[in-house]
């Protein structure tokens, strides 16, 4: 195989039966049919997944490495996802770990066009994490979400966005939010930067892109597991001068492990930041899948640019300082519910977040 | 709640915590913030998920029943889904069993276009099962594979599609293969179907939709799950003519359940037939998960046009009696790898396979 993605599976299969089930992982995830069958000799030395190493990671736990073909995934997202776990994903013993990919995989999809440098450079930030809130809940009026938008950028918070269930609802429309929120962001006349969320097919997200550009919006976010990687991707290659949140939505808990899912391949597809469920709050990611996350976000790979990590889902005002001994300043701190909860004191308690921020020695 | 979605989950947790829990995801699933910090009515009375029922259905495993306002979807495929389990699929101990909606989202999104009984007309088939095969292995070039169409063709299968790894790859430009393959389709002259298998962002969908029907070709396969659901209804609803296979790739084993997932949403969403992983074949779907899946795209349903359940992943010939004692004439039974292993038979496998449909007792 001259160019290969190398992926990285774990088999649940007691240890007689790893090779075997590591070739029928190999043979599912390219040709999908009886080796025994092909006759087509490129097809055999050049298409047909290769094992290239099978070890025990605890008895009943088998890593596999397995070489596939580069070509297969002509360079698309959702081809590339389909390639690495798409029959595999309906397997109930096999987990997608991990995958390297060859410098043409990286040049095709380029990553963030802007990344965490670009990120920090809108908010005017150096040296810092960036700090950001969340417009909830859903079913508020346009109007009203404007109004809290704007107490969360009287606060200094540097990026806003809209809960992942706000779209193009019929009571908060998609063009009447953002306008609104855009203007109450223009009135408060900080660096506040407003992030809508995109729902829909590709055209309803190119749409909304327009609307938010045309208010000066220059982030939006959307869940590329629910709209799609390869929308992801024409998105990003369209749209140069925007930054893109990706919201970990339909991620799932664990089939795809969260580092490479979210950290390495919403990266590679070109967002810029990337929300997950941070250690310690509603949900069950653990430290180490926290750190892995933020790594595989940051560390320098191939020449792509950084997207910065945002852990999300219950953080609070009082873990600021423990969060911030965790991931240092390479971080945007995103905390939502806890500071709506403040109700009539939310500027305050804003303010208090960004405060704590920045006053935090990054040594 | 006016109008609502009963979404139903299995929580895994102690008898004691299955109430917090089912709370916990009702919140999670519509507000995804602390109910305390919501000071608007209406938000409070209609948009907070309101759990309608909680039961145990084993120690540790427990039901829960939540009412989801319908407006949160603004109709639109990837917000449902991301209002029935975008956050949740983050949470290793919650799994979506089943939902139920109401009318107005059945009209919304309508079903199939070209359901159960198209596909049966388009083949000249009554009253009995319909019959498919597969082009594999990917990695050959657009003639080889047009041959062994043809060779498909010849033994008079009812649809050809595409591997799901076939899609526009430089050794198989999707524009040469679907030329390739509908013009050996016109030679034989028989009323087999093509189903080429369309990849990447709605723009290249489109554009490969374009190209299949350049070449005569009335139905098209896609897998939903990585192209995006918003997308597949979008070409369903652009397309009307055309039929929709949906591929079950990275449909994940079990955090939705299957019957839900591929049986109603993408029948809901639009697709005429829904390929699955067949009990006793490489994947490991139970008999009952087989039978409730058939069930979801085949029962009447606020009169959305049935889709034809495609049990496949590993079938083979022998199987065909016993798969239509289970299915019976509603099914369409896909065989690819078994008669592709045939080789240098293939045509007259795929004829025997073909007959033994034909003359099965439907009784």
């Amino acid at each position: 195989m001259k160019s290969a993605i190398e992926a990285v599976y774990h088999i649940s299969c007691p240890a007689e039966a790893a090779e075997e089930r590591a070739r029928a992982v190999a043979v599912e995830q390219s040709v999908e049919m009886p080796v025994a069958a092909i006759e087509d000799e490129r097809v055999l030395g050049e298409i047909v997944g290769e094992v290239r190493g099978v070890r025990e990671l605890r008895p009943g736990l088998h890593e596999a490495r397995i070489g596939l073909n580069v070509e297969t995934t002509g360079h698309d997202a959702g081809q590339l996802i389909n390639m690495l776990f798409g029959n595999a994903s309906l397997l109930e013993d096999v987990i997608l770990a991990d995958a390297d990919f060859p410098a043409e995989t990286l040049r095709a999809f380029g990553g963030p066009r802007q990344g965490f440098a670009e990120l920090r450079a809108r908010g005017g930030v150096q040296g810092r994490a960036l700090t950001a809130s969340a417009l909830k809940p859903q079913g508020m009026p346009a109007a009203k979400l404007a109004d809290l938008a704007r107490r969360f950028a009287e606060g200094g918070v540097d990026y806003i966005k809209d809960d992942h269930g706000l779209a193009d609802q019929a009571y908060s429309p998609f063009a009447e939010r953002v306008a609104a929120v855009a203007a109450a962001m223009r009135q408060t006349g900080g660096r506040t930067r407003y992030v809508p969320s995109l729902t829909g097919d590709l055209d309803a997200l190119k749409g909304q892109i327009r609307v938010a550009r045309d208010n000066g919006v220059d982030t939006v976010m959307l869940a590329p597991m629910v709209s799609g990687l390869s929308n992801l991707q024409a998105l990003v290659r369209q749209n140069a001068d925007m930054a893109f949140l990706a919201h970990p939505s339909l991620g799932g808990a664990a089939r795809i492990a969260p580092p490479l899912l979210i950290g390495k391949l919403f990266r590679l597809f070109g967002a810029g930041a990337v929300v997950f469920p941070n250690y310690g709050g509603r949900f069950g990611y653990s430290r180490d899948t926290c750190r892995a996350l933020a790594h595989a976000a940051l560390d320098p790979w191939g020449g792509l640019a950084p997207s910065v990590p945002v852990p999300a889902g219950g953080m609070t005002l009082a873990r600021v300082p423990e969060l911030l001994d965790f991931y240092g300043a390479e971080v945007m701190l995103l905390i939502g519910g806890n500071l709506l909860a403040a109700r009539e004191r939310l500027v305050e308690e804003t303010a208090a977040f960004v405060a704590s921020v920045e006053r935090y020695f990054y040594g």
